[in-house]
């Protein structure tokens, strides 16, 4: 294989950085051109890549016919979606590390990639350096998935991590987080599991064959969370991690969603700390997998758009024909099932008045909505004279929870519910 | 990619089962031919294969023109590796599940194939449902590896979980693990470390690219652990598990081995319990990946079998050359380093009689040996009235430590170095 091969690289940011210095003096990959938006920036890429491959002229990369793969970690939408369209135009291959646009604009790329006879690879979009998605679509292709389940977002998992270990509140951990490097100074993508609903999105289209509308994709963040939660979880015997997860119903409905839950505190993700990511697999024939590793960072992203950037190079030099396994097939869109009919056990957290009955009355609009309770707990007196309930109810329907929450805003002694936690058996 | 392939099967056990069974209505892969010893022997497939298949003529399976890929479950070395030479030499591409035979004769089989221009694909060999073969070929390609350590044997870390859950010793264990199943009639293989060291030569070899023979792969077993040793690890913040590893030092020289092992109990591998695998890889730019799941079983094994048979036929349906990525490309021999050269911390318990004096002996030999000690306790009398002595040292050559032990064994006041167990940090 001694094909040398040619890439465009659209981005020279942090994961942008990453690759430059991977490839600098690689024999056989050669990046021939860099776009970026502004040539006089200080880039600390000296000796690794000739300044003369900087452009801001992105279509004279696209188009340069020696150029076989574009590489795109500009991230975002705008303009990066019509980019990408008009590199496939120009029959380009497609390395990204970008979420937002295979989550997104999937199903109009992985067409036009067809009709083009070029592939998207994108491994790197999903868990930074763990290998995933290619993973599903080759090694487990035998497998009919059931059940995926994993912690796919390093700054929220990094926050609550410290919450834990540090008993410090949401904001001065995450204040914490973006002084460390770990949250981005506009969070808000990260902390609302707007992120995860991306990434499970791709995921789910992986193993379920099916397009997966974002819009569908329910998703609850951590901005509510607080030092309670995260402590009356392990009391409770598990631990609060933010979950993306995807479960297939013997009907073919996805149970797609992403939102804080209480895992068991045995369980592998719950002994995933940390920036780490963590993916549960679950396969009628491998049983369950679980991956651990960095789930973000310039060298790890690096090293899965490299892996794929090889895979195509392999390709390319023993045939002109993509490799089936190697190329999204399904078209079709997946029937999701709506947050308020999917089943889970529920912690809720309840400030009332301190006032005898208040745990009757609670009690009794639970069991009038079908709604039957594990553990129901009423702690001390707070400062202002108010008390607390911790409530963990058995798995019950979304929806009779609900009903049975909005009953119990009615009374008169209850303060305020101030959590309410799906928990994950 | 409508071409359907036609594969031969050699062997129809518990894995040979497994893969009739996940192939029974495959539309696109036919299993034509099954080699057994026995005809007549009972099998549980009715209804998944038609009986015509079955043959008892080898030959017949590996010289058929429509077949292109032969799987071999039939395990072990003799007749195996000469059926594998010769169906290699009829150009046919194999998959097999057998970590013996290419860890064993790897060389010869990569040779021939590479001349007859086939594939030799063996993701099912390490770790059963684990993808960490292909992986480590692929997406995680572009890595410099620099260490591989694993929990690679299921029977072994089931003995050991159940040591540490149910306070038994190690026959016990070893018994109840043969009720269960998770244990061979004939343990040898896996309770000496064999097994674990064909595996870890297997994953180097991949890792580093390079030849590893196996005659030289130090190898311990677990038959010498005693329940103390369990429970004394857990008190001095370790878990007991046997570990493969290999580590590549800057001069190229390979450290790998296979030995029980003190691991910190707070490590993702220390929580790998039961039958499970665990496998951490680290990489110049992924940092710390670990992967854990079912090492062995039926239908895990049949996963990763039939990920490598869909791997090449989608090879098969876009090109006649086969991808670069996937064909072991090395011929080299690694240099491997001599295990009385490693660095370890060791764990030793000693017999000693109950006389002063002797932990003032033991320490001077030590010192005199250039070990030095972290942790040396005393314990009570035992009822024969011997006395216990436990060491934890510093890192130090195991040269250095062997050194001390052999004059510590000629000292007239122990009656015996009981276990020593390295510390890996």
């Amino acid at each position: 294989m001694n094909r040398k091969i040619k890439i465009g690289l659209l981005g020279a940011g942090v994961v942008g950085s990453g690759v430059i210095k991977t490839l600098a003096h690689n024999p056989s990959i050669e990046i021939k051109k860099i776009g970026v938006k502004d040539l006089n920036k200080k880039r600390d890429l000296n000796g690794y890549v000739d300044k003369s491959a900087f452009t801001t002229n992105i279509n004279d990369i696209i188009t340069d016919p020696e150029i076989e793969i574009i590489v795109e970690v500009l991230g975002g939408l705008t303009p990066t979606k019509d980019i990408v369209m008009q590199a496939i135009q120009n029959k380009k291959h497609i390395v990204t590390a970008n979420k937002d646009l295979i989550a997104t604009y999937g199903a109009e790329l992985f067409d036009l990639a067809k009709k083009m006879g070029v592939q998207i690879q994108f491994e790197a979009s999903v868990c930074g350096g763990i290998p995933i998605i290619n993973t599903l679509k080759q090694t487990l292709i035998a497998n009919k998935f059931k059940k995926i389940i994993g912690i796919l977002n390093g700054t929220t998992n990094y926050i609550l991590s410290e919450m834990l270990n540090k008993k410090m509140n949401f904001e001065m951990c995450l204040k914490e987080a973006q002084r460390e490097g770990y949250a981005e100074p506009d969070p808000i993508n990260d902390i609302s599991g707007k992120d995860v609903a991306y990434k499970i999105a791709i995921l789910a289209s992986i193993a379920f064959g099916e397009r997966i509308k974002i819009e569908d994709v329910f998703y609850e963040g951590i901005e509510k969370i607080s030092l309670a939660d995260v402590f009356l979880a392990e009391d409770l015997g598990y631990r609060l991690k933010l979950i993306g997860m995807v479960e297939q119903e013997e009907s073919g409905l996805l149970d797609i969603r992403v939102h804080p839950s209480f895992i068991k505190k045995n369980s592998t993700l719950a002994s995933v700390f940390g920036a780490n990511n963590g993916v549960l697999i679950k396969g009628d024939l491998v049983g369950e997998l679980t991956f651990i590793g960095p789930g973000a960072g310039s060298m790890p992203t690096a090293s899965s758009i490299l892996g794929d950037i090889n895979m195509l190079r392999a390709q390319l030099a023993s045939s002109k024909n993509p490799n089936p396994l190697f190329v999204c097939q399904h078209s079709d869109y997946a029937k999701i099932k709506p947050i308020s009919e999917t089943e889970n056990g529920y912690f809720l957290r309840i400030q009332t008045e301190d006032k005898s009955g208040v745990v009757g009355q609670v009690g009794t609009i639970f069991g009038n909505a079908d709604v039957s309770i594990d553990t129901l707990t009423q702690r001390g007196i707070n400062p202002d004279g108010s008390a607390s309930i911790t409530i963990l109810t058995h798995v019950v329907k979304e929806k009779k929870l609900q009903k049975a929450i909005s009953e119990v805003k009615k009374l008169n002694t209850i303060k305020q519910v101030e959590n309410v936690i799906r928990v994950l058996e």
